[in-house]
């Protein structure tokens, strides 16, 4: 949402100590060290005074302030809607490679993990996408709310880009006649600002310790 | 939150099919028999011609209608925060029970949840509440957000009763050092409306239906 919208933005937990940022800038942001509200965990935006966290509730204040979120009021409720059930499919996903604790190895939680993928791969992802291949279907299968993009088809773009990441075989799968879902995709991929940033450095590639983690044991089997 | 506005309010699930209420009135939602918004999962507010989905979201619209908002920008923002930090605590309830799949029965992963909820009593339970009796703590406290009650700390109360129901013994053990959230419960719990809410057969009791189940061999050991 900040690429998109133009922000000029800094990612602290990247920056060295020396220039104030890295896991002692975060850890007294979570302390509590400055006025403002206290978060439970990154992300975390930081604008003027204002700390914030939670994602859905930084990316809507972000899209607010760069003309990524919807005008009216009931398209601005769809779209908090939309980005919170992304939100959900999120934090599944996250739980088919900790299924037991977030606190463990995925080695020590393995065999629940492949329990769960499963049922995650095979009822889960099929029942979210057909339903956000459905919103598109019902809004004229272009952007999920309305006739522009805003900020939630940009948390659904990154999801789908994780899924696709995590499940190739399962994605794959459960896109085969999701067109609009691919469109859209291929749609946001293709956006300047954000076929740059996803060229630029600043874009961690997925990797084996984030949200979206490939296993090939927890994917589709050949 | 609508209790509190004082909303006149129908529980639609509730009403007899006779009556257009039942299964059959939320099918139709998720099927999308209307005009507007699709929802992909109760709960469902409809208010006119909105349909709009997602608790957070509901929580929110209701209390801007019913002056149960912050009214500042930056605290309408920490509400926003707090409810959606409440809402991961609610999830990760939920999964307790079904770390594997809400599709399975609860007898046919209880070695995976006895696994689970050790870890969410000793780590997740004692460090969401912790964080919670911070926020109230810096501001306070009193409420989460500013001088005056707003929708979180009604998500803030269900949560605390919840975890109360479920896991007494952990609840307990939790709580022992978070008086400033043991006093909000009873602080939202006395307010006249919520109190003829809570007696009244408005209000489901929890049960081994729900998101807050009372397993004994989920809760502390003896």
């Amino acid at each position: 949402v900040l690429e998109e919208g133009g922000a000029e933005w800094v990612d602290v937990a990247r920056l060295p100590e020396s220039e104030g940022g890295g896991v002692a800038a975060i850890r007294a942001l979570l302390d509590g060290e400055h006025e403002g509200g206290l978060p439970y965990a990154p992300p975390i935006l930081r604008l003027g005074r204002l700390v914030l966290a939670q994602t859905v509730a930084i990316s809507e204040l972000a899209a607010d302030r760069l003309g990524l979120a919807p005008s009216s009021p009931e398209d601005r409720l769809l779209a908090r809607q939309h980005g919170l059930t992304v939100a959900d499919v999120v934090a599944e996903t996250h739980d088919c490679h900790h299924p037991i604790a977030g606190s463990l190895y995925y080695e020590d939680q393995r065999e629940e993990s492949k329990r769960r993928a499963e049922h995650f791969r095979n009822e889960r992802v099929p029942r979210f996408l057909g339903h956000f291949e459905s919103v598109l279907e019902r809004g004229g299968g272009t952007w999920l709310v309305g006739d522009d993009l805003c900020w939630a088809d940009l948390h659904l773009f990154q999801l789908l880009e994780g899924l696709a990441y995590a499940f190739p075989r399962a994605f794959e799968r459960s896109t085969e006649e999701r067109p609009r879902l691919l469109a859209l995709r291929e749609r946001v991929r293709v956006r300047p600002r954000i076929d740059a940033y996803l060229r630029s450095e600043r874009r961690l590639a997925f990797n084996e310790d984030g949200i979206f983690r490939h296993y090939p044991e927890l994917d589709d089997p050949d």
